[in-house]
């Protein structure tokens, strides 16, 4: 929580927690069907998702790791899939409507009239890291437009993997998903119960692990060694904890000369995954 | 227009093109009024915008080019703000509830209990650059989330100005300067009819114009010299106008080894931005 929210608040705080209950209520209102509980410290993880546009529809389809339950897209979408033969597919699909998919989703969905009902990925364990010599740690990052941008920019630049915590980071979802622009069904998404023994875990592994803050003492690119760097980004506002400052090797910052003092934490993401990308590019040439 | 929208699509652009205007037509409904058609190649401009949330409210208060019409807020809000006594600002102040404040945006605007009324900021023209030597032009970028984040990079990492086309470019609005987190206020923004002659200007001033382009034969980094860096962005998917690529100095790239090929516009600006920085810094020092 950030400083300036510590004010009085008694209520504005009720008018907000009637709102956001509001939200999650039409959230799950929308979601086709839940589970119970999952594993320790996990939330209930959805039985369905409903992926929608072109390139994650596509996505979707070519990754071998996500069942899909159905399809329902117009004649254009499956032309422009370059779908000839519905029956070719392993899952059933219904031709409709543009208006029929809007009414399935949200009111400005994107859907370029593809939406498919999948089930979510499995969350990966920290042993299926694999030997990726770069990879990005979210702390608390919740902002799935956000999540979704970063791990496209994962994926264009390299990075094996993205580490997010179970709780406090958002679950798969159309906003995600579309954000991300196929890159979902790209990356290694390990979710772990505690960031800070991830942390320690990479450390063990042989990473660099650095932290961006903007209190950091070093610029990021002076903290660059060794070959396999892992950048751990926390939300806008309210930046790393303080458990997780603890645990990364190194602080770093990245330098904004200017009257603004913070990016967007998709921005700061690509910037930092561009400059660990042609550190190790160097080191390997 | 991007090669796989050039297939069949009768049916689904009626479609589209209908809830293009609805959403046009509910925009205009909100918007308090408008003005009549501008110049030459520009659109009407609206007399009024609405801006929300505490740090865009805050800056466009700080900003002296900025006339605010009235303020309605919470008196949570104008705490936060610092704002103790109302008629110490040369404005009306409302105080006023968060539900009222629901009621003046749409439905999803994170307004944190402050909105103001205020006409646009004015349009400059070229002449105004001063002798900035980090610039950013963006070729139809029409998003006004990416050009609000857009615009705080550039202010954050030190680019003096951005450039935009009169058409097909988001006018002001609240979405635009939300995501700009207070950046609107604070960055020299040019908007001009005709895209390629304000580039041949740059040309002439000194400037090294960079058009980033997926096939560009020289990566970024190796495109920069002198002391004079222009950044010229075109949207995803559409890319840079031909009349722009035959206009700029460099058609440079960003290197993307992974399976996606192409960065949010947004991310895309923020590495181009601190590459040049880094350039610009190691070049004075």
């Amino acid at each position: 929580m950030s400083n300036d929210e510590n004010d009085e608040r008694s209520e504005r705080d009720s008018y907000y927690a009637k709102r956001r209950r509001a939200y999650r209520d039409a959230k799950a209102a929308k979601a086709p069907s839940h589970q119970g509980k999952g594993g320790s410290g996990a939330r209930p993880v959805p039985d369905s998702v409903l992926l929608y546009g072109l390139h994650t529809v596509r996505a979707a389809i070519d990754n071998p790791e996500r069942t899909i339950k159905r399809m329902v897209a117009t004649r254009n979408a499956l032309a422009r899939l370059g779908i000839d033969d519905p029956r070719s597919l392993p899952f059933p699909i219904e031709q409709t409507t543009p208006q029929a998919i809007d009414r399935m989703l949200s009111g400005d969905a994107i859907h370029q009239g593809a939406v498919i009902e999948a089930k979510p990925l499995a969350a990966r364990p920290i042993s299926d890291l694999g030997n990726c010599p770069l990879l990005l740690v979210l702390d608390q990052v919740t902002d799935p437009h956000n999540v979704g941008a970063i791990m496209r920019s994962a994926v264009a630049l390299g990075a094996g993997a993205i580490i997010t915590t179970m709780r406090h980071s958002p679950q798969e979802s159309g906003v995600l998903a579309k954000s991300a622009s196929g890159a979902l069904e790209l990356i290694t998404h390990i979710q772990v119960v505690n960031l800070a023994e991830a942390i320690e875990e990479l450390n063990r592994l042989g990473f660099t692990t650095i932290g961006l803050d903007s209190e950091g003492s070093d610029k990021l690119e002076h903290t660059f060694s060794g070959d396999r760097l892992a950048l751990v980004l926390g939300a806008e506002g309210k930046g790393l904890r303080q458990k997780t400052r603890a645990t990364v090797k190194i602080l770093a910052r990245l330098d904004m000369p200017g009257a603004i003092k913070s990016l967007n934490v998709s921005n700061a993401a690509a910037i930092s995954l561009y400059a660990a990308r042609t550190f190790l590019d160097a080191r390997l040439s």
